[in-house]
């Protein structure tokens, strides 16, 4: 039996890692595989060309990597730049923060726009530094798309339009974690470098897999870059993919099914379909929000995440009492408030293989757990708003009609 | 990939077969083993001590077959009956009704009670038969404890005081299919001869066991009963339990051990808890039904089942559209209205391995769907009440104090 | 962890239940479904057309019942026969011993042909009871297939030239148990009017699935059979059939799932393939046992089973040491001597999805075992006898080529 | 139904990723958690405690990344060393190449020390080197403990004792990854500063976790190194650990199950007899290799593996060519030979969840398959020889005696 066992399913709210669908484990249930036997590399051949599809691009090259999103964007930095290199990065949040973190690690010298939790990206600061930049000293933009501890998604479109207008010739290298497989997102449209997401999110696998996506310029970048690197290195991979075995060490057997089937069941429901019901979710979650009377932590509907919804509590609440409260009452995994942001929000990740009717029962929870800590909430009243735009919006199973 | 794939998680609300815990899927996730080493026969001598506890009995005798509830029917009546021989059976539903059915095939003199759908065992009449019956010529009375059509719970302790008043030796044979484990269910203290349950229901395993209790009185009669049986001979295992092998012929490995943990996950929650869980989201769904403005199939409070609930619809609706709704948008599955309130009434199943947020998405759901089909609900309005009770009255997990 | 855990893999070759493939594992990996869904009634479909396949028929009408062996060993006798109907059975051993013994307690009046162990069933008395039978009082010839306690294969094709060569309208019922999906059996050719298996042997499934398929002549004699039967009976599921929802109760969602994945798998490698597997694996174990100076319990090569090898220990051994010692010291699982060949015999089972090298460390086992207990067998020498036959038999797997 | 279907189990014997025992496989099959909820760092105080008996430490700290082994290779040579700092690493085969490559790359100053694919580990050459370096000069000693690729096995007793004999502070770094948990590996005695290994060694999981263990000393030395590194950087897990919630990111939630269970069954068993049985196993596969007439590509007994055996073939077959043939005929899985012996080698993995008769049925395998390629083997040699050893040396199953 399960530490902790309480009767029913859990129910899981965290921005990550997200809900597995039953398929999806069934296809991980397995004994390890050679994997320099003809069926591996096979399979891995699909897998490749398919991953593109999830960042939209045909000319970018993708590499599956055995480790986490911290991991992936390690494969981009160090590929694309060499110490001492400079950097624009936003902060807005803790996964902005750890990633400017990362990058001022590994040796770079990182231009820090920072704007406050609950604000987009600066942009128009980029603007000015750009324009400032006629010697071209800025090696790359580095920009998170989707903020998972506020809930704000940037302009992606917006980033690439100033770099166009400056003629800037700076790498593009965007995280795209909690964004890739449930936000729109166009990595080729939008002129993206590098693009990387990590498998415990929208994918909805289990953690191990850093996937990243490198346009030709990002290649050729890698080419000359100067970071020490080996495990993140995209130059042993490409020389595996010349050979056709197409890994240059282990990779988990369990996962590369996992992510065959996740992608099946991407490409079933349809791509734009995903998108379009994570929209519907992160709606609902925001019309609950406001009829309990409570803020959103982001501070403007042009950055209103469809994946995460980070709520703001009276100061007379401590938000992580509502996330333990969950947990310990209602089986319920709500997401924690986090470094600058602790204690004040609450997070509902409404992202991966999720329906309406697992976020209507975890809406019912939250707003028993804000009663529960003494928030004068009117049961009910979340999940009608949400039910009143569902009711209206949510289409029938493709394959059920 | 599934047949009819859709996005997210099913929600399984009919009345059986229910949701199975993810460790007790974990369990059964293994190969064939030999039933003949002693690995085997050391677990069933567990399950059978232990499957005792679900009945609450200490004299009892336990039979698991492999088969379903009908079968565990049959095996209740075959072992104690001969042709001919006379039972009183009530009939309330579809369930009872099925029963009653195989009385009769299987050559017995069913006096039949009947009542209205919607109403409990009339025990009046009962009475009145056993009153008359000086000569005992009423071999047994036949209930079913849970009428999973209609949401109706008969009082049994009633059933033996009114055998025990005319001091008839009848013996009391049970239909527990959805109760036990779910409804408070005395074997030995309500002086029951044979109980029985199929793993599907509130065990919340899948389908593949009748588990059959008899007391010492019914395993008397067994040794004289003439109904042909050979599959269903109780006499069979009774013979392996003496050698020690327990198995007459091959059970299902895997099934043993779902069972092994179902039970685990039992006792761990505490069997009263688990009754009181049940109470606790019987009553939560009626008061949703009640804000909605329906009515319940079942006419009075005291037959109120806290297993399932059948909800009667306005005679405006097709209460099979609402099920064929939930499952073709809402990926939600109800239960149909079965024969004389097929149309009439749809049932939302509430019991096995569930909690409140669980029930309160389907809740959300059905409103949804209700306003779908045509039903000025308000929304939120059920969920509403539901929640105001349950803030109240659901414990803490244990575990997680 | 497992009761009684061993490093490494349990070996598994007791005659049923045999080895689940990973693939059906995962596929029965599922949380229950609501089988009156769309969905169950859509793959039931498939399923009932594609079993046929396994009978060799497409005449027969095949019944899923979620029980075992003995079950359908029930479901073919009470559907088809009436009590005091004059049957004659054939007594090779163990498994046919307890289908006579059913077919007694069900009420049949049973003509035995009993043969000595190790021998298949006497053709030349069955041909001259029915020369005598010219009042056609025998209603069935009851045989089995395979005798999995002896490892004797029954002639059908035989049989069915002795009915026909009294022109004897008897049924003809066969236990395939233990034979179907492994050795050549045809059911139309030969005019079979039920033939039965279970789920556990040759479709490496688990327990719980009792496959019976039914000629239109049994059919027809199930209209007027007048053995009591409820759960058994063809006509709830003919009801069902007719209605397209196939289950007159819950069935087993994960079999149904399991089965489907068990079919796919035979019809992948070819049924005609599987059965020469089995008789590729049936005779290297054959050639091992001649190797070890050990005689085969079956007494001509004309019976010689190609799914379980029954060896015949010398006096000085008792056989039941060589299975208790193979599960202690090697993780390996071989069948007890049954009843009148107890102590005298230990089984090889060879069917269901094996392959040649599983089968080699088996028999490796076998040499080791049989040192252990004090037998001057050359270790390495039935192994050396299989492999120089496996080495020239054993085709490329297809779908590597 | 999975690519390259072929009936019965896949017999996994290449030295990595190896076979997953079920109850692991069981373990791991479930939804994703919450890695901050109180459950997540409960299990993961356990088994930070309990990898360090892989190690054999107390003093030790464990580091459970979710990477690969070459991931922990890049770990323990970031946290430890800065650029330009000299090592002494030993090139013996494939895999102590690709560590020494890394070590390039990373900027390091690598003393090669090489011997012929086949030998072991040059310590003369060490001894003279240290006695030389009275400058301290070299910062580390890196060595394979088992070279995968040739099947050596280095003496790492002797390199304590050589860094002893000379007084020298030069860290002691240990690539364990084909050796910790099968072979004798004892990180406090020997004096190791850091030791790790891949979950899909001999701890018998899927690939994902790289586990490193650190010395006082190396923790110490990781304070001064300037070796760029965030991913792969101790200080982050152990404000982690401080913290109590031990993970600086994502882990995945299936693999730390996975381990929990992995380390479970290796203390059922006992590390010493899982030590005991890989020597075993070793032996047994050297014995039939003898047999067959073949040479180990080991040249001395003394560096003789027990996780692995590298066979040369004779120079008219090519090795390819018999692990190809396992695949496309008998469904088993052998090692290549890699770099300097391709074409000349195969390999047999004998580590992980393994017991005789598994390996048995590989030998067979193999005897089989060299008669196919044109070796003239004595089929049954090798395994008489395996089976002469086993039948007197292995165990009872201790759980089953």
């Amino acid at each position: 039996m399960d530490y902790f066992y309480g009767p029913g399913r859990n129910h899981l709210f965290v921005p990550g890692p997200v809900n597995i669908p039953e398929s999806v484990l069934r296809a991980m249930n397995r004994n390890n595989e050679d994997y320099r036997s003809p069926a591996i590399p096979a399979m891995t051949k699909t897998l490749l060309e398919d991953v593109k599809k999830i960042f939209k691009t045909t000319s970018g090259t993708p590499f599956i990597i055995p480790t986490t999103g911290t991991g992936a964007w390690e494969s981009a930095l160090t590929n694309t730049l060499s110490p001492g290199d400079r950097t624009v990065s936003f902060l807005i949040g803790q996964f902005s923060l750890l990633w400017i973190d990362q990058q001022k690690r590994l040796g770079f010298n990182v231009d820090v726009v920072e704007s406050d939790w609950g604000q987009g990206a600066n942009l128009d600061i980029l603007a000015s530094k750009l324009a400032e930049d006629t010697a071209h000293t800025i090696k790359a933009v580095c920009i998170v798309h989707n903020e998972t501890a506020t809930g704000v998604t940037n302009n992606l479109a917006k980033v690439r339009k100033i770099l166009d207008d400056y003629r800037h010739p700076a790498l593009f290298l965007v995280d795209g974690v909690s964004s890739i497989c449930a936000l729109d997102f166009r990595m080729d449209e939008w002129g993206v470098d590098v693009a990387l997401t990590g498998s415990q999110k929208a994918l909805s696998l289990p953690t191990g897999m850093g996937i990243v996506c490198a346009s030709p310029k990002a290649l050729e970048a890698s080419k000359t870059a100067k970071s020490f690197r080996v495990f993140f290195d995209w130059k042993d991979y490409l020389k595996f993919y010349k050979l056709g075995t197409f890994w240059p060490y282990t990779p988990s057997i369990q996962l590369l099914y996992g992510l065959r089937e996740a992608l099946d069941l991407l490409f079933a429901e349809g791509l734009d379909n995903v998108i379009a019901r994570h929209a519907r979710l992160g709606k609902a979650t925001r019309l609950a929000v406001e009829a309990w009377g409570l803020k959103n932590c982001t501070q403007k509907e042009e950055w209103f995440s469809d994946t995460v919804t980070a709520v703001l509590v009276p100061p007379y609440i401590d938000s992580a009492e509502i996330v333990r409260r969950g947990w310990k009452r209602y089986n319920l995994s709500l997401g924690l408030g986090l470094n600058k942001v602790a204690g004040k929000v609450f997070r509902i990740g409404h992202l991966g293989n999720l329906n309406e009717l697992q976020l209507l029962g975890c809406l019912a929870g939250v707003e028993m757990i804000l009663k529960d800590v003494g928030y004068p909430v009117k049961l009910g009243s979340g999940v009608a708003a949400a039910c009143a735009y569902l009711q209206n919006s949510t289409p029938l199973i493709a394959s059920r009609i």
